[in-house]
């Protein structure tokens, strides 16, 4: 069985080389290209069909597409730009369709992009279990799942740690003498949330502080539910010192309510928001934040879905990607 | 020449009702239904080709193509959002394909889209003389310009009142006693910054202020030059009291540069932004803003595109939609 996989090892490159030299990129040095040949002749290489149409189709656009859960969600916005990074230096255009959490969408959209000419596609399922996906996966259309895995079925991933980017938020806190720490989340169908709940209450924990099941509020993952949650969130007879909410869009909602009533960051209340964003820094206090690598998972998720395309033998890998926790002014100590 | 506005005309209907009636769109009254019929017997109305195929392919999905300039611009993101409301309505799919304002990539997408089934397309062009999308045009494939229009064809476009926008921006800075007010914009070339200078150049005239040149900086729409001139304007020997931001990134990055200064907002410097985003209100203070309605002209171009298919005769429209001025609190009186 010999592979691209095989060739990149006999040639001591790595698979990404070995797949330039197949699609004849100049960019690879000439001494590259005689090693990897010859590793080819020597492993009698047969590049797959895949391959042979990527070579053949060379100069030719090729077309990915890419499926996001919702475009009003810069995370997703940063995914995008990474897949349209790697996907342009590999002469590769990228088709979008987004879904915005509506599933039947989401099956519309895997439709027209299986009766459509792509090569591969990248997407981020709505639950881990996406018959949809997992049909596209069984007839080999190369696949890529962002954001969240599929349960019934071996398939490539790129995610974040949510657990771990949940934990040291909340441990963060906890550090700085927060006891009671609301936790306003997305619905809890979505995996990403199920793993943010569980790093919270890991952290609870490890402070010997019991979890309390009324400190949290998972509704949809939008601006009116962080900004309606918030407010129920800051009538609260013994109000919590810290908010962590889930997602940017819920930070948003919920500093509304914050500034509406006229409560001070962080004198009276700590807020930390899972999501990164380019306003985090020019809000006022600016934001600490649990920062996702939307790009670089992007970025990731189509540098593997061409290595799918390219050897679609290759077993099956799951990319985990580390958080940040980027602490500003928005975060206190209490007494 | 009996077509579809002849239809409505002499049903005393709208040419989108005609519309619903050939593709037997069920929310229409029985009432109209026959009334219509009766019109199209009348003038003997031939539906067209493509009026026929809308009609003989009820139920499956139909694909528009929609190609913008910067899916981080927030802007966009709400066209992109109007647009997909009215397909979903009309049982169109939406194909997006982002070129981050490179001409190349625009092209790229341009021609993919022509390669691909789509029904019709709407696209924001990079310049007034974009030949890719004057050969869609000539080729009689259903196009939309928004936001910029071209100037060598006839072409329906829905654009905003940049001008007007930008003329109440000034008008209302110059009103609370302002009259040194720097000019952040993005690069002159996109048409949509020549007609917002033109506002600001109009509201100087009219409380009989001399235009200064010198406080006028374009660059990139982006964060980085936000920040960069916000500096540079922040270091002024003769400091503007006020400063009008081109776009909601420019926006950000001036923010950005303020904060880290410890300069307040308005007591020192007032601010206004050109776009109004879902953080304006959750900034410290919230940002006083011109609204583009961007959900209605997405909206308002998928529905232009849907008549241009039933209808490719139809004469080309041009659609301007009004901005609003959104009164917060980064912007005071000086005295």
């Amino acid at each position: 069985m010999s592979n691209l996989k095989a060739v990149a090892e006999h040639s001591k490159v790595s698979i990404a080389t070995v797949s330039r030299v197949i699609n004849n990129d100049p960019k690879v040095s000439k001494v590259t290209v005689l090693k990897v040949q010859a590793s080819i002749s020597a492993l009698e290489y047969k590049p797959n069909r895949v391959a042979q149409r990527l070579r053949s189709s060379k100069g030719k656009t090729k077309l990915l597409g890419l499926i996001i859960p919702d475009i009003q969600n810069p995370f997703f916005v940063d995914v995008v730009r990474g897949v349209e990074d790697y996907a342009y230096q590999h002469n590769f255009a990228v088709m979008i369709g987004n879904f915005g959490q509506d599933e039947k969408k989401e099956k519309l959209y895997l439709d027209i992009f299986q009766s459509e000419n792509i090569d591969g596609l990248i997407v981020a399922p709505i639950h881990g279990k996406d018959k949809g996906i997992e049909n596209l996966v069984k007839k080999d259309i190369p696949v890529v799942c962002i954001d969240r895995g599929l349960t019934e079925i071996d398939v490539d991933v790129v995610k974040v740690d949510n657990e771990n980017g949940a934990f040291n938020a909340i441990d963060h806190l906890l550090s700085m003498g927060h006891k009671r720490i609301a936790f306003i989340s997305g619905n809890f169908k979505i995996p990403t949330y199920i793993e943010r709940l569980s790093g919270y209450k890991r952290a609870l924990d490890k402070y010997g502080i019991a979890y309390d099941e009324s400190l949290v509020f998972a509704r949809n993952s939008d601006y009116k539910s962080g900004f309606e949650i918030a407010n129920k969130i800051l009538e609260l007879e013994n109000r919590p010192t810290a908010i962590f909410s889930g997602n940017n869009l819920l930070t948003l909602g919920a500093l509304e309510a914050i500034h509406a009533k006229d409560i001070n960051i962080p004198e009276e209340i700590s807020i930390i928001g899972f999501d990164d964003m380019p306003w985090s820094i020019s809000l006022n206090p600016p934001l600490t934040a649990v920062r996702q690598p939307g790009f670089d998972m992007g970025k990731k998720a189509a540098e593997m879905l061409y290595e799918r395309m390219v050897d679609p033998s290759k077993k099956k890998e799951k990319v985990i990607l580390k958080t940040e926790l980027m602490i500003r002014k928005s975060t206190a100590r209490i007494e």
